[in-house]
């Protein structure tokens, strides 16, 4: 075993990196013998150097991340800053410096991952972020490497923990959406401002991480199809179970039938209670990558949290260093197919409509012509009458999705229809 | 990209061996970008030469396997023929000619890993071995690469399809083994002899190979305490519902609480339904890995098939050869731990056990005066009389299995004691 140590730079001592900097210190010897060599932590960028870091040399801290990154000696950098900037000029000064790169930056990776992979290969260093999707599941190395023999058609998966433990609140207690919210943030599931992760940003990137990955192309976070959680209702919730369906927040990636596009959205949607996404509760994470040959495959475990996090890195950490030790680099990019990815309305899903219609004679006849004109074909309607009032609830056939929100348009224009009290996909079936 | 391809040998073309040949044409230019350079196959050693391989060129045929690893231009030898001999053999050449290894043979491993590891190392080949446990399941690759930054503490799963298909069976329709093994056998999942399912030496192999990536240590076939199938009745399962729970053959995997090491064993065991390892049907499998930092994960996906076993070899033939082209090699065996490997007895499990006893004042204050004797505390005792006779079903606290299985021996003796009707251990608490 070499003796002379591996230089880590860590960029960021928050939640993340202070879980990796410990482990760096209480597992060295573990390290050093998977690695091939001890590695050293040679300095920590912070933002406020007063705050006391338990384990850590205040020799090491700095709050000039730039001087860090650039000097030349640092093997690895460790980023968890997270955000745009300064990370990505940290990385890419990082990479012309000598060093190889970790990142936990999903927002980064999907708003700008491809000059970064370009960077990377530029000067021969390795780009690696397990971390950046699903905390500790993997999931970029497994798409990445073990099915790189493979044709991966779909990946839907929930990946926020936080709109998870949500939506699994308000379906086990019933309640709302802001009493859901309000128990998350007194667990600390859920951030003071939660925007991030209610309205689908975190999932959006994410999703658009595993799209890239998965179909071998280019699929930014703009590209990916969104809609949080802060309309669900706890109606809408209620309809779900009396369709034997929970409500959760998935992330769905898709090659088109034809394979000649690909998708990536981020929506809720009901999903039958016997699926596994189903059972997945609290802040837990799962996946299912579909591939020709592999089959159907799940991945399930903790996506946040500073120490499963802390693994994802420090996983990416042996594989960097021994990269570095023989003079390797692991996979680049694979972006080769350079699939064009289509808009929402293209991508072929279900709608469940549940809708408030006066209970006369004709409505449904009323309804079912709309749908009919739009091209969208019923799979099941419910009728149940109340003091005048009725509501018809309609699930339907797959279709495009513009030609189902069109028809939820059209629904809305016709008089016998007193409201829209429910629309969402249906997915998993 | 270099336009020069690397040469692969094909040693076996069976079930896995014609989906590989099939996959590498068909995905010829997938393969292509994704490596960097074009494969071709460049051999395919058989058993039966006259047999009809469709899409494979005939003039690539051969039965001389050993003259194929020969031949010094292969770069990539896949061996998916299984046994000890000639596989080992044929590995072995093939190091020493210049070719990296990808197999799928998971005996061989769990009998003869460390040396196949060794003659790798010596000669600078990768040895990868992805397919050899749970079909296309990543579980290699995340165990020795994304949680090499972590302290793996327990593998727990279901890695063998056979079994659990006729588990499954036995719990859903409460046919007795037999009639669920005819079964497995009529719809393909069971071989014509099917002893190395039924009895546990498959899911052996895959256990010591886990052991012994997760614990960085060397943990062989014959390390693994094994009990198969086939003595589980279909009153063991009724016994199980009536707990709450199902019968599952598990592999298990455990670093003992002092850290000072390890065991691997194989055997039928209630687990709670509301286990995520119970809701596994069917052929499937699916493994937990529990980790000091990531937590708790679950992988799950089919465990077995030829497609899915191709797409594990395919991956690994992607590694193996990125490999080739940087002139570097993936990670070896990690065995630095040197941990030992503890004897069932000294594995700390639940029993439950049902006894047939005499319906008389004093007999629970007997079996409870032997399990007292035997250091084995009990959690709980359900007492049920039916004409003269009684039942009594006892589940234990934790305790060594030696003790537990001391208990059960000395409960036979007790002229109280008409019959053990039901042992089994309680897993997944």
């Amino acid at each position: 075993m070499r003796t002379r140590p591996l230089k880590v730079a860590l960029l960021g001592c928050g939640v993340v990196g202070s879980e990796v900097a410990r482990i760096m210190t209480t597992h060295a010897d573990d390290l050093a013998a998977r690695i091939g060599a001890p590695v050293e932590l040679a300095g920590v960028a912070v933002r406020r150097p007063s705050k006391v870091r338990e384990g850590i040399d205040p020799a090491l801290v700095t709050t000039d991340a730039t001087a860090l990154v650039r000097r030349g000696d640092i093997d690895v950098v460790i980023e968890v800053i997270g955000g745009i900037e300064p990370a990505r000029a940290l990385i890419t000064t990082a990479f012309e410096n000598g060093a190889s790169v970790v990142s936990a930056n999903k927002a980064l990776l999907a708003e700008d991952g491809a000059s970064l992979h370009a960077a990377a290969e530029k000067y021969g260093r390795d780009l690696y972020y397990e971390a950046a999707v699903a905390g500790a599941i993997p999931l970029v190395r497994p798409l990445r490497e073990s099915l790189a023999g493979d044709k991966v058609n779909r990946v839907l998966g929930i990946v926020n923990g936080t709109t998870n433990f949500i939506l699994d609140r308000m379906d086990t207690s019933g309640a709302g959406y802001s009493e859901a919210l309000d128990e998350a943030t007194a667990l600390g599931y859920a951030e003071a401002d939660p925007t991030a992760d209610v309205e689908g940003f975190d999932a959006a990137a994410k999703a658009a991480i595993l799209a890239g990955i998965a179909f071998h192309t280019r699929v930014k976070i703009g590209d990916v199809h969104r809609e949080g959680i802060t309309e669900v209702t706890a109606a809408d919730i209620a309809s779900a179970r009396r369709m034997g369906c929970t409500v959760k927040l998935l992330a769905i990636c898709e090659r088109a039938a034809d394979g000649a596009s690909v998708t990536a959205r981020v929506h809720p949607a009901m999903i039958p209670l016997s699926h596994p996404l189903a059972s997945v509760r609290e802040a837990y994470n799962a996946v299912f990558i579909e591939a020709d040959a592999a089959g159907q495959l799940m991945f399930y475990g903790p996506g946040a949290g500073g120490s499963p996090t802390a693994s994802a890195v420090l996983g990416d950490l042996v594989a960097v260093c021994r990269n570095k030790l023989g003079e390797a680099t692991g996979p680049g990019e694979s972006a080769y197919t350079r699939l064009p990815v289509s808009p929402m309305g293209e991508v072929v899903t279900r709608y469940h409509i549940s809708l408030d219609v006066a209970d006369k004679p004709g409505v449904l006849a009323q309804v079912a012509t709309v749908f009919a004109e739009q091209g969208v074909s019923i799979d099941t309607v419910r009728q149940q009458g109340k003091d005048g009032e009725a509501s018809l609830v309609v699930v339907t056939h797959r279709a495009p999705d513009a030609a189902l929100s069109g028809t939820v348009e059209a629904l809305r224009k016709l008089d016998t229809v007193r409201g829209v009290a429910s629309i969402m996909r249906v997915e998993g079936e």
